[in-house]
């Protein structure tokens, strides 16, 4: 198997800052992330403080980032991360039966803001998780309920599908589904997440279901989760001013590692963590 | 005297970046810088790191950011701060005989990677500096000279030949020198600076300089001198990840804090600082 110099997870302005940064050094990468960059850039209305932009809205801002990207040739691999083993020498980056490795890390998956459902805290772990390939193989034969957030989450809406009894698939965006036909797309509005022991139903809006699990899938997975032994520090990655987390060669930049939320800083920092995982890979090479 | 809410002393991109998150939260602040925004950004010959754009020089990209500027009605005071003092609850800026007053203070002043001249380090103190209206008093009536390596310098020698029985001022760029008529300009090349105790000679290329001082006026002081009592760490000044120094009410940001040397590095901590000077004049006012 190819193994890359640096793996990025995210197509933020972390991501890609990074990722012009290892194009530059000439290092072998791969960026993980969406089709249209970073939601959180499309939906911004207005961004008047990304020092040489003014007045353009987060649209417009994101053409630019792609142009940049394209000039570069830097293509974004529009895959989800769902797990990343970090194996001593390098990183094994799990996407749903895939596997990537590199030498090098960069975390750069954004925070996610929306709230949480009732019942999906006290119950995670219990019939609730954030990915849904991870923990397939536990409910086999059983009823599962994902709620997307996204596009991607489709992919492991029917990766699960092949094993579960049934699946429900609840989609938080509008889009036409690309979903097999044993998937049901239920359009309603997550309410609570109900159980004893462990979940057992998924109160909606207007109805509810019986299930044994329920996926929330949302544009980020937090980062301990994503990463096993991972330093976090009220909410967000631990890292130092090179950008370095715990764990030797995984670098991490952007609204993961603190605040303020914000275009510019996340870019800066995303410049950073290329350069020191540049010094780190260096390093490797002299030993 | 009016007092502002924050004083920002450097116009590369850390101090632009800080300009317009203090503009956007509404605060009242300065910017003191040059006329050219910043001499690292011209001299670029190509800039491609910077995301969003693409195979622009320096001086292309310097022209966004100042059109960023006029937009949002920002404009840099063309002066240069010479000392900073720490009064407790607010800065003392000094620009030559003028003084600004501010509640906080982000430095963004750059790095300095000119060579110093021989002797100039061996001497400092001693008959060498690097503030001239600073020390000016202490050279009333003797003779001086300036190496300036920016128009800013030549204010700086304006005001010490008022003092000085004579002024040699080395200009160390090419422009239209607006100085005084008793003052002495030598278009030669400084090689070494000689005493005993003290300064008496520079030696120049073609010729050599009775002196008893030497001032060599850079673009950037460095921090230490420039802020006395302000924490330094292997030649940057040394902040936390909010771009805290060790003064209260004072941060730094860019170049001045550590590598890498990078202008969206730079900018992104320009951006964490002003947002740190902001929630910190909040805090003012809950006291
Ligand atoms: C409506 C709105 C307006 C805003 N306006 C401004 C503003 O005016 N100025 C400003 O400075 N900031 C603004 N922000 C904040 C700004 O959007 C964020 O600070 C910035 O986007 C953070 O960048 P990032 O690269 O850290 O992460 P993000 O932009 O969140 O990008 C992370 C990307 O990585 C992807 N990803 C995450 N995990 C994985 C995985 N496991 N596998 C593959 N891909 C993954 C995500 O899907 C996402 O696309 C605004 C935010 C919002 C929501
Ligand atoms: C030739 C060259 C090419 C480069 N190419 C790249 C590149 O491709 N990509 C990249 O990312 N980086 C590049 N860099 C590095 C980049 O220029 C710096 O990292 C960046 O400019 C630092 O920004 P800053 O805001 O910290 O400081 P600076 O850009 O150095 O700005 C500081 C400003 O503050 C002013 N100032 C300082 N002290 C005072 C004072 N006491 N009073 C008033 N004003 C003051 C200075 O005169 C200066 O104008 C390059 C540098 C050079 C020299």
């Amino acid at each position: 198997m190819e193994r890359y110099d640096i793996a990025i997870v995210g197509s933020g302005p972390a991501g890609l800052s990074a990722a012009l940064n290892a194009k530059i050094r000439n290092k072998k990468f791969i960026v993980f992330g969406n089709k249209n960059l970073t939601n959180k850039l499309v939906k911004a209305p207005k961004v008047n403080n990304y020092l040489g932009f003014y007045g353009l809205n987060g649209e417009e801002i994101k053409n630019k980032f792609q142009e940049h990207l394209d000039a570069m040739e830097i293509k974004i691999t529009h895959e989800r991360v769902n797990n990343i083993y970090a194996m001593g020498d390098y990183f094994a980056l799990m996407v749903n039966e895939k596997m990537y490795e590199a030498k090098t890390l960069i975390l750069a998956t954004g925070m996610e803001y929306t709230k949480a459902i009732s019942g999906e805290l006290e119950f995670l772990g219990k019939g609730v998780g954030y990915c849904a390939t991870c923990d397939a193989p536990l409910y086999k034969g059983k009823v599962v309920t994902i709620i997307g957030y996204n596009k991607e989450a489709e992919e492991e809406a029917r990766y699960v599908s092949e094993l579960a009894s049934k699946l429900y698939y609840i989609p938080m965006y509008k889009a036409e589904y690309e979903l097999n036909d044993n998937i049901e797309v239920i359009n309603d509005k997550p309410i609570e997440i109900i159980g004893d022991i462990k979940v057992n139903k998924l109160k909606l809006q207007n109805s509810d279901l019986e299930t044994d699990a329920v996926f929330v899938l949302k544009d980020t997975i937090s980062p301990g989760q994503l990463v096993p032994g991972l330093e976090i520090e009220d909410g967000h990655i631990k890292v130092d001013r090179e950008m370095k987390t715990n764990i030797a060669g995984c670098f991490a930049a952007g609204d993961c590692v603190g605040k303020p939320y914000q275009y510019i800083k996340s870019a800066g920092e995303g410049n950073i963590a290329a350069l020191s995982s540049v010094k780190y890979l260096d390093n490797l090479k002299v030993k």
